[in-house]
């Protein structure tokens, strides 16, 4: 058997997920395909799904995430903001340091697995 | 708008949930309770729904996590076992120790959110 830990960070505003796991996905995806719709093919979603996500972020934000070039927001490209770029450096940090600093009580978590 | 952060872990072994955040409420609720029915019912859970949460349990982990007084399963009374207590343990210290180790990037996170 495989055995795997999976952490997620969910920051929530009343009842909507400001921050969450696929939000911080889909700006990794902008960031390294340079579109939206490319990011969205990439992680399987639609580019409507996709732009809603980045609509959400875009509210609960202090300021936008993405920034679009000129050619319309299916044509000229898209890349992040200093915004969505902190989004992903902060989460991800998170993501590491809880790894780091429950690296003992894992262990003992995972001791308690059947073979 | 109120904000709040959530923390979850989850193991997997291969595509199941081994130990995770609904599996450990349910432990603490029996501990609380002493009893599957009462904590099934104070989690708004069905008592089957319960049982089969204990029954994988019991086969992803090293030994059972809880043990049922005679008079069976609806009569007896149930209570953790030290490998159910240890879950519980070594769980809660994981995301202790994760907010605490990631206590500046969630602020900085925060600090993101439209006021």
């Amino acid at each position: 058997m495989k055995s795997r830990v999976q952490f997620r960070l969910r920051v929530y505003r009343d009842e909507n997920i400001a921050i969450g796991p696929g939000k911080v996905s889909l700006l990794e995806a902008i960031a390294e395909t340079g579109s939206i719709s490319a990011a969205a093919r990439q992680l399987g979603m639609s580019y409507r799904r996709a732009w809603v996500l980045i609509d959400e972020m875009n509210r609960e934000l202090v300021a936008p995430v993405i920034e679009t070039a000129a050619g319309g927001a299916h044509g000229g490209g898209s890349s992040l903001t200093r915004i969505g770029e902190q989004v992903i450096t902060h989460y991800r940090a998170i993501e590491n340091a809880a790894r780091i600093a429950a690296a003992a009580d894992l262990a003992a978590l995972h001791g308690l697995l059947a073979p």
